[in-house]
């Protein structure tokens, strides 16, 4: 082995790096692998023994059985272990040599690691992955940022191992852009499908609490769903959820989601989403109300208490044929997905302008068509409006998206009156018919607001007929 | 004066500056002035000759005109020019000297540097100021953090300036707690404010855009909502701008209000807040909300194009009584800022906790009675509420907050139900149901959301018959 370098390293042997390594191998390549512990190395090796893999015990053996200029990719712990690894590796690089970490990394570290490790002559790829274990082994989709020069470098390999889109067979993987626009858009993307789960949420919970379906109806009213616009991975896996019955009580014929406590976790992504979102200065209320909705779910004591002593609305409303509310709740979670994609793309413009990203937005819409969560065939609508006019300000002004939110917001508005007046929260839903009002309003009441800021802090106004800051003599009588 | 030691001393001479000093003189203290460029300080002595003011043209020649141990007041520009004097401070104070940041500052940035100049034995109050320039001379509500020894050292200084409260006169200041946590007070009394306005500015907004009212008559809407439970001062100064005409135009006798540009600008204390709320895993929706209704403000021109090409609802509701609906959007904001201020001190209590600051809710509800922007006769409601229960989950769970939020939430989902169907944007009103109805929701859909990351990502859930961690074989037929 020794005189046959491997074509590319991975550092990190849990089960995204290894599903990783045997991808990249299983396309021709030879990949050197090293961890930590030596142990997760000899057990690869073991179970895959008859694979082109190049084991390491210490890092400089590791180094020294890449082919140069070297191309690793890590797959450790985001935050200190990634340090920890790129310390230990920096003294054993050459200029040239490229560094992937393929970690779930905020942007903010990759933009600081980039600028350290290119003073070094190093190049540094952050690059987000999409697709969970089962994608990182058939085929993920992956967003590389970093110097262009470096991604060329890794290009052969990455379009090797992304998922393939159905419509066209393209590679789910594309330059994104410098330093830390990799994992911004994995970031966006992660919020984004925050976003998704809860609309698929409330839907579910409409029909559970407003229309009293059963889950084995919903399972096929998933199932219909997935066959139209609506068509995506969530949607499908909502669907075989539904269907699935209880693996362990006392009664299998249970449904399994009737069994699973109500208390949402995160693991943070969808919370860097916001946080970005607000420190850009974009309105992004869907993914953020998301957000909330799984920390108002981890509050499971206080809403058991509150729901004995809080008042429910007195007055049942009419619902009408239960059909034809099903189609208004379909209606109304696509056009509420479509708001939180506007959203979402917005941040990405406002981001890409901030950073100098020059993000390709149809590009992010073209990527995400296969092997990542939020896979969808409207995705291919995104690629659509972008490729008609890369210079889109926002989604909503697509024709595609202009039409089916006009034909759908009745819909959406007949929802969501129905759920609060119902007692039944739609907080994603309403933050996204109240951001399509809020954008399409020609004069917000923000000119009331102006005013206020003006009378106790002297923070001054812009007028509507001439141009420049005033301040209205307020404390003196008219 | 060189053998009369002032008792207290304010660096920086801008209008927040001068303007305590003048207040903390007013009171019978000699206090020393400084600002780096000495003009400014000679401006003060100029206008205000026969005030017991030391002025200093050096920092050294500042620091020797207090008595020990020293108590210097920092009213400067937060961030970069705050370290800037600390460190020219430092090496000429003695220990126990205790320094006050009254600037706008990040309260993560207050317990850095409480952390490093306790260290050097030096006491460090990071200090919350509220009340614009008006409330600093008169009397603004204060909300000092740090060491509780330096507290009752300034303590007889600082209920002399505050505002004192017409209930029962008890001065609008009190010891919040450790380290960062007066900063932290301050920025979600900012977040409420932002929440307050933009709740106030829907209102106002539904009134215009479906109730068809006039300026004048929402002027007086606004005085006669100011004589019952929404007493405030933002309803106040809200009824007296809308009774203002314009200054500068060609029609002296049309709205000041319909003069000012729809853009609502911010500083930054709100999203800081929302910032916060998702890094402690809290639903502050309605804060939230209001922080991107300014940023969408903002957005005017996107906003102009969108409001010719996107389309509005073709329905027109049935209105009812005009009288009987400004009530119900009366009941509808005092309802949702309710809401907001159940998320805000949620958001107190999960920072209290994670930071072990010890804070007393009543008391801070309290301290704003008088001199800052969100000042209310509300507030007693909630000092009252944490009086009977000082361990209180959430406001909701008292009984006047319960009862009248109880009898208000039919005439809430009436406004948004109206509003959302006649198309005028509700962002804060709706993210306020929505939080109530998830609150009080026993079971909420996070059951298919824990499904949904068990599926794609083997994250597990929890069930609801038995304790500990699932994973179910989603992958195998059944």
């Amino acid at each position: 082995m020794a005189d046959k370098k491997a074509n590319i390293g991975v550092v990190g042997m849990a089960v995204m790096g290894k599903n990783l390594a045997l991808n990249i191998e299983s396309r021709g390549f030879t990949v050197g692998i090293y961890n930590r512990s030596a142990s997760k190395t000899d057990q690869v090796m073991k179970d895959h023994s008859e694979k082109k893999l190049v084991p390491s015990h210490t890092i400089e053996e590791f180094v020294n059985s890449l082919e140069k200029p070297r191309r690793i990719l890590l797959m450790v712990k985001a935050g200190k272990p990634t340090d920890a690894v790129i310390d230990e590796l920096l003294p054993l690089l050459d200029k040239g040599d490229v560094l992937i970490d393929g970690g779930n990394t905020n942007f903010h570290d990759t933009m600081a690691r980039n600028a350290k490790l290119d003073a070094s002559g190093i190049n540094f790829i952050g690059m987000g992955v999409s697709g969970g274990e089962l994608g990182a082994l058939q085929g993920p989709s992956l967003m590389p940022g970093g110097q262009k020069e470096a991604y060329d470098l890794v290009a052969p390999i990455l379009e090797q191992i992304s998922a393939k889109a159905p419509q066209d067979g393209k590679p789910c993987v594309t330059y994104i852009g410098p330093n830390g626009a990799g994992h911004y858009v994995k970031m966006v993307h992660n919020g984004i499908e925050y976003g998704d789960e809860e609309l698929i949420d409330e839907s579910y919970n409409i029909m559970r609490n407003v229309l009293n379906i059963s889950v084995d109806d919903m399972a096929d009213i998933f199932t219909e769903w997935n066959k139209g616009e609506l068509d995506s991975y969530l949607i499908e896996i909502t669907a075989d959820i539904l269907s699935r019955k209880d693996d362990l009580g006392d009664d299998k014929t249970k449904p399994i989601v009737d069994m699973i406590l109500d208390r949402g976790n995160n693991k943070g992504t969808g919370k860097w989403s916001s946080e970005d979102a607000l420190a850009v200065q974009v309105p992004q209320s869907v993914i953020t109300e998301a957000v909330y909705a799984r920390y108002i779910s981890m509050m499971k004591d206080e809403r058991v208490a509150a729901s004995k002593v809080l008042a429910a609305p007195k007055a049942q409303e009419e619902i009408g044929d239960q059909k034809e509310m099903v189609e208004k709740i379909r209606q109304a979670l696509f056009f509420s997905k479509i708001m939180s994609y506007a959203q979402g793309f917005e941040q990405l413009r406002f981001a890409s302008d901030a950073n100098n990203w020059n993000l390709q937005y149809g590009e992010l819409a073209q990527i995400w068509r296969a092997g990542c969560i939020i896979r969808a065939r409207f995705l291919q609508n995104i690629t659509d409006a972008y490729d008609k006019n890369p210079d889109l300000t926002n989604l909503l002004f697509d024709d595609y998206f202009k039409d089916i939110t006009a034909k759908y917001q009745e819909a959406t508005r007949d929802v969501v009156a129905l759920a609060v007046k119902m007692g039944v929260p739609v907080p994603g839903f309403s933050a996204a018919i109240t951001y399509y009002d809020s954008y399409r309003s020609e004069v917000l009441p923000a000119n009331l607001l102006q005013a206020q800021r003006d009378y106790f802090g002297a923070h001054t106004y812009e007028r509507t007929d001439r141009d420049g800051m005033y301040h209205y003599p307020w404390y003196e009588e008219q």
